[in-house]
């Protein structure tokens, strides 16, 4: 039976005024492998929901594949202890991948996926290359208009969404996970499937951004990242040296910009 | 040259009556190998300060090594992109990570570490058997007596922390980083190399609860696992079934209980 995103679990709650039994609606976080031909390349904890889509985004923005049409054939099986996403690949792409595991020294365990090097952490990035402009306005209410899509964490008040802004018609698209790398790769995924093209437009997250998020945006072409919270250092290098236009405390109406401002047409005539 | 924690980057400060220039202070993101005996094992994200805790605390909660003197010596090389934390361990604890490596079927990328299928994600838990109890209005104070202790998160305003409360005397230990996870790991490390025993008070985190921070927690045989925000569905059960006390929604003086209620003291003589 495939599990629910979200579970009412009993809790006390404890106050000082007393202690009293309560029910409350929390997430859930769900094992989920991701297998190429056979073999297991990275086991992520995900919000069970719209795995077709992480599934999908996750192997894009981590290289496995290039395009959505190199996998041959798909298939979700839910087992007991979690999910495993399926893929079988176009011969070539199996090919690059097999050579691309050969090249590790050792098995890799954490943060980053199928890099057992320093180097390899900090891999190369596509320059993304859109035209896009976007309005000052419409990028100040992008993460109030993002919140109006989080159904899942209007339950739980615990889980990051992201979304897809389309100049002229605001978030266009959103998904939620338990984990904020996991929500923008289900984002990218459904994107994939729906046909719609991240140089159009902007990815907006519920939380702050990190390296990863960064390498994930420019592996799909998405020219602008915008988020609620801080960047790190790290992640503004790299959104400058892959030509991606970064907005960070983007709330109440104001937000930072760190890289390639261009992008964004601001109602100032010029920089005080 | 080591890198510094956070940064001072400049930005554009875009609000409806103008743009301005700004520059705020960031926290650093850098890429920490854990390599044994010459082999990698994983790339974590960390923020660079105390890496040496870190890197212990990381073998600890991952289970490379069981006690700190599994490790016969260690160096912390600092390269241009990235840091490594070199391990060699004791031969006994060297054959025993090689058999768990020839268990692997294939590398493994992301997420959790050393583990390529589910089974292994969900690995078994230790029970925690500590006597350990604590009082309702120490618990109800916990997050605010860490917040006093966070002085990277005063500069950058976005990294987590993690705290060591002993009952009687408040917030012993505390240790920063951009990581929820890394951040868990550098305090246990911490503790390890000043020989706390974790058995004797309640570790206290500014996240939500993953199954991830339950797993460390439980590794490093810490009865009682405080957090200012939301558990998992799935960190729940897994407290439960491993004998630890889940304090979550900890704030404002009040607090949920969700596992192993018995060992905080409350101040109510029975359940509302």
């Amino acid at each position: 039976m495939a599990p629910r995103p979200s579970h009412s679990l009993p809790g006390l709650s404890v106050r000082r005024d007393g202690v009293r039994a309560v029910t409350r609606s929390l997430p859930e976080e769900w094992p989920v492998a991701l297998v190429y031909d056979g073999t297991t390349q990275a086991v992520m904890m995900a919000s069970p929901a719209d795995l077709e889509d992480f599934a999908l985004g996750f192997s894009l923005t981590e290289g496995v594949i290039e395009t959505p049409d190199q996998v041959e054939d798909f298939e979700l099986v839910t087992h007991e202890a979690g999910c495993e996403a399926r893929f079988w690949l176009a011969p070539g792409r199996r090919a690059a991948l097999q050579q691309r595991r050969r090249r590790m020294t050792g098995p890799v365990g954490c943060g980053l996926c199928g890099i057992d090097s320093l180097e390899q952490a900090l891999r190369p990035l596509p320059w993304v290359a859109s035209g896009l402009r976007l309005d000052q306005a419409e990028l100040a209410h992008a993460t109030d208009a993002l919140r109006a899509r989080q159904p899942l964490h209007d339950q739980t008040h615990a889980v990051h969404a992201a979304g897809f802004l389309r100049p002229g018609a605001g978030i266009v698209l959103a998904r939620e996970d338990v984990g904020r790398h996991n929500a923008l790769d289900k984002l990218i995924g459904a994107m994939a499937r729906q046909d719609i093209d991240p140089a159009g437009g902007a990815i907006v997250m519920t939380s702050r951004i990190s390296v990863e998020l960064v390498q994930k945006c420019a592996m799909a072409g998405c020219p602008v990242l915008i988020a609620v919270s801080a960047p790190t250092a790290h992640a503004v290098r790299l959104a400058d040296g892959a030509g991606l236009t970064l907005a960070a405390f983007a709330r109440s109406g104001a937000f930072d910009l760190y890289s390639h401002p261009d992008r964004i047409q601001t109602g100032a005539s010029d920089v005080a």
